[in-house]
């Protein structure tokens, strides 16, 4: 049974400390390895790891080619200030290959996943030497699951490590009495910058989730190009989330003053405050205009933009 | 050379007085046959000819399956106060067989123009025995195809009517020195109701221009439900057109509180003075929330609604 401790009870001061002691006390003087997102969660794990081990936790952060633009450099970047490096790995070629002629979504997730997993990080986990995995689980990922050393044995397996060779690794899991607010108040303490923190939530298919029906390197760059111009468009918006998604059906329209096929991407803007109900943002038809302008003249291929009136129920916040 | 008569120079009493004695010595004591799909063109001919010919002219609505719902009746309704038999021919079963597997736009087009001419009208034609056709055309129509004898074989032979025995068939066209305002004003004159004027245009295809992919009669039952809604939400709009286009993606949605694919509606509202160019229509947020409630809780298997916002060009007002 873990024991939660609430973002109220959460002193960030004496919980680096504990953690960064028992870190250095479990790796000893071996090494670490870690994944980075530039999410929340992996980012002040990331930052925690690096105070108890500096130079012995190796952080990379896999392109998974399905990220948002500039993406990889963004995130190396922030820790660089930090003080921290972070090694960008080209897995790219790797996952658009696991996502060929896939088009179910769940499928897609599962691609993703094992490529993930037992391909890419599974390869340098087991190459690096490393015995110990820092992980930034948090309380609300156990609470789905099953807690304890099965869901540990599950990781290994996911990684593709024999639970007879996985004698001797080790996962460290610092954040798993956290809940989101409590990651936040520490990874604040530990320097990391607002920016990490603001970013919109992003599914963990990224933007091959963003993309109805195949996601080849060109849907996915479509798809990004006009994600770059939603986010810029809709800067200062107060919204929950914002999504571009780029449809697989053809539209019509026009070319040089002929009738051609093209896409379409539909825009989704969200309020909400749990994410469970959500209603469209309410944007001005000015905002729409602009956005409607920018993604039509600056993604190639791209003739018509919608925008969801749908609520969440009975629609859901992403399209698939 | 077909002489015009522009809406100003048109006196609509003094034409219809020539147009109705033409036709009745063209006909002498035979009978003839026209097809009326409602739009002005065709309900102007057909007063034009019932006034002529009275019960000599058999005028037969040709039901096509991929009308607005009750479009056969509600047309046949109007020319019974008119005092004029209109005979509603189901040919529903030969339509959705034609437009089986079709996907392409073109190809539906074609399917639909194919069993209207040379299977449905066509064979109406030939076993009615009427030797004359009355048709709508109008100098519009004329304008990009070649006038003249070369069009009326064409009619023929799309028709199936062998050129050889086509000897004896006359098409009438007492319109066709008019444009879209002239027969307006003819039409008025012979007493069709305001309704027949204000309609929208409505695509050749119909409905099955406003379904993605394949038209089967499920599917275009659900765009003419969310045509129905559409039109009955947006009554009191002033907009150039409005249509409900169903796509083929699927998208997700929540049914029960479980994730669930469902079909996605769009929605385009339209502003514009000659279709050539044409804005998304600035429905007000309220308006766009009841569209969508509408559509979300009456459309079966409809989880997800737009509203475009992209104007023409790049896009066109239809969809395909």
């Amino acid at each position: 049974m873990i024991q939660e401790i609430t973002a109220k009870q959460l002193n960030a001061k004496r919980f680096i400390e504990d953690r960064v002691r028992e870190i250095r006390e479990a790796v000893g003087d071996g090494t670490a390895i870690n994944a980075l997102s530039g999410g929340v969660d992996s980012s002040t794990v990331t930052m925690l790891g690096h105070r108890a081990l500096g130079g012995r936790l190796r952080s990379v952060f896999i392109d998974n080619a399905i990220m948002r633009e500039g993406e990889p450099a963004r995130v190396q970047a922030i820790f660089k200030k930090l003080g921290v490096t972070v090694e960008i790995i080209d897995a790219r070629a790797e996952f658009l290959n696991a996502l060929k002629g896939v088009t179910d979504p769940e499928l897609k997730r599962e691609a993703i996943t094992q490529t993930f997993y037992r391909h890419v990080f599974g390869r340098l986990v087991r190459e690096s030497g490393s015995k110990f995995l820092l992980q930034g689980t948090i309380l609300t990922d156990v609470d789905e699951t099953v807690a304890g050393i099965k869901r540990q044995h599950n990781v290994f397996e996911q990684l593709g490590i024999d639970p007879q060779t996985a004698f001797g690794y080790r996962i460290l899991e610092p954040l798993i009495q956290l809940r989101k607010d409590g990651v936040r108040k520490v990874g604040q303490a530990l320097g990391l910058p607002a920016e990490t923190f603001k970013r919109m939530p992003f599914p963990g298919p990224a933007l091959s989730a963003r993309v109805i029906g195949e996601a080849t390197a060109e849907r996915i760059d479509t798809v990004r190009r006009a994600t770059t111009v939603l986010e810029r468009v809709l800067k200062g918006v107060k919204a929950f989330q914002t999504m571009a998604i780029l449809h697989e059906d053809r539209v019509t329209g026009m070319r040089d003053n002929k009738r051609d096929f093209g896409q379409q991407i539909e825009v989704r803007c969200w309020d909400s405050v749990d994410a469970r109900k959500a209603a469209p943002t309410k944007l001005p038809y000015k905002t729409l205009e602009k956005l409607a302008k920018a993604i039509l003249s600056e993604v190639p291929g791209v003739v018509s933009v919608t925008y969801n009136i749908a609520p969440k129920p009975p629609s859901t916040m992403e399209a698939v």
